[in-house]
């Protein structure tokens, strides 16, 4: 494990434990194929990153109420149910390292656990009291389907732009971190200018995220990333190391990096020779350009709020979206 | 058309044109495929039952808004949202009278349109700045999923009771009635007693029409119900009818009966034999008895209104839940 992340789970240790106590919570007095299902998903070592954000994002601002990590959950079970959802759109085998739940079950049980957490999450907003929580959640959710359904469309199309590419991962990875980063903001009642400030850093560090993920997709192996290297490709997914590739390639290359994409049971050789185009034209690079720059915004957001261990850990979990290696 | 239709429908003449516009106006803004995904289920000649139900409710109670049609389409997505999930949960092929969204399209599109719709009427629902609504309506999400997760659970499974069947249709019908009669009360700012009424006559209602709904697959033919007749059995679904029927069948025709819900492939013949035994063992009668119960209360918790145009013509849907022939 990296220092950065030794750092930061040991700063953020009694959240996580609060964010897991109430996870289990709030799925107990459901019945048994639900927490089965959901367990399947929810329980699988995720990072609870997104909880995590708001639950800093809300003592940052100042919040001393005893519900953040019940409202916490609300953007990890939003997150599980578009991993149920999008596992069966993308048609992926694994998860974290273990068989999707749609293999494991089937495609119904997924989708109606999927929808069920869905609700569980706009429940627990309805809780909150807070109008504007309410529509931040149903943003978030409206925007992610969106994405989906966006890049689904857009499934094997050499022609997206970076643009284009931007806006689908905003839809379908940054507004949830936007959104978990608001609420933090909202419940502990910040001003707006706090709240718009904690809302950029959400952003920026949702879009640094995804693009470092897809990243991963071309540079990690199988067992760090728990899914098979290349996927993304495999799905007919162009992220923007090749994307900037394929703008920078010659005809030839170009023509043989969109036979790839056009190939989804291409060989470990094959693959090889793409990952070194990506990087021959720099798409590597600017990828990890890109995700910095994401990474350096999300930090200047912060920096109107004083110094204070919780303003450190933000700023950590910002480095770490570039270091981390799944 | 019957008499009693065709009186319902000239008296929401004008609701139902503003529901139609709501709904074309609240997905105007999207993308191609979703409104076309979207469009298919919705303007498939749908009744619009739940918005005009919240519609009517909230006129019942005096509510003078302008904004009453577009709240109401909240009900028409949520439907819609599980109508898609659903067909794909249950193998359907036929929804309408049209092939179901996941054979035109595919899965992975009817689920995240699904998703969409269901953000699109919790977005709505957010509009409303009413938590108590928007309560309702993350429950409403909540309680179908749970439904529909139970139901699939315990398909083909002949020792399903018939308290359990009740919990069921409550879960994935009835809380979506009961919950446009409480939003209607509620957009209308009505005392507790006339919001707890409506949302008696809400529940009752949807009851109703779902066992009135599980009447018809065992008594309609397939040009009138848009699909075909046997469908819940052939999906392993017991329905009131063969529950009750099974309560009170001696043992060899209670094993005639186990071995058709095993048999999804039957014939018509076969299903002649067992709509036979239904109507021999009372299963028919019963649940229309049971069916008419439920008007009943319907009716009689419209009872602290005064009469009015309004108040007849929830009267009359009720009425109509017994008599539909679709």
């Amino acid at each position: 494990m990296s220092d950065l992340k030794t750092k930061i789970i040991a700063a953020v240790k009694g959240d996580l434990a609060a964010i897991e106590a109430a996870l289990e919570d709030n799925l107990n007095p459901y019945f048994d194929l639900v927490s089965q299902v959901a367990g399947h998903i929810l329980f699988a070592g995720g990072k609870r990153l997104r909880p995590l954000l708001m639950i800093q994002c809300a003592r940052l601002c100042g919040h001393a109420g005893n519900h953040a990590a019940r409202f916490a959950t609300i953007f990890e079970y939003l997150h599980a149910a578009t991993l149920l959802h999008d596992d069966l759109v993308d048609g992926a085998d694994m998860r974290r390292g273990r068989p999707v739940a749609n293999q494991v079950w089937d495609n119904p049980t997924a989708v109606l656990t999927g929808d069920f957490l869905l609700a569980r999450g706009l429940s627990i907003a309805a809780d909150t009291g807070l109008s504007e929580v309410i529509r931040v959640i149903a943003g978030i959710t409206e925007n992610m389907s969106q994405g989906e359904i966006r890049q689904m469309e857009r499934k094997g199309d050499s022609s997206l732009t970076e643009a284009e590419y931007l806006e689908v991962i905003r839809c379908k990875t940054a507004v949830l971190f936007e959104g978990a980063c608001r609420t933090g903001a909202l419940i502990a009642d910040a001003g707006a200018e706090r709240v718009d400030a904690l809302t950029a850093y959400g952003y920026h560090l949702g879009i640094a995220f995804q693009m470092a993920d897809d990243l991963l997709d071309y540079t990690q192996d199988l067992a760090a990333l728990g899914k098979r290297a290349g996927a993304d490709l495999r799905e007919g997914k162009l992220t923007l190391p090749l994307i900037h590739a394929l703008s920078r390639a010659s005809e030839t290359d170009r023509a043989r990096m969109v036979a790839l994409l056009e190939k989804p049971d291409f060989c470990e050789r094959e693959f090889a020779a793409l990952v070194a185009m990506l990087d021959q034209y720099g798409g590597i690079a600017y990828t990890r350009a890109q995700a910095a720059e994401h990474v350096a915004a999300a930090k200047t957001a912060l920096g109107q709020f004083a110094h204070s261990r919780t303003r450190e850990t933000l700023m950590d979990i910002a480095d770490y979206a570039l270091v981390r290696k799944a």
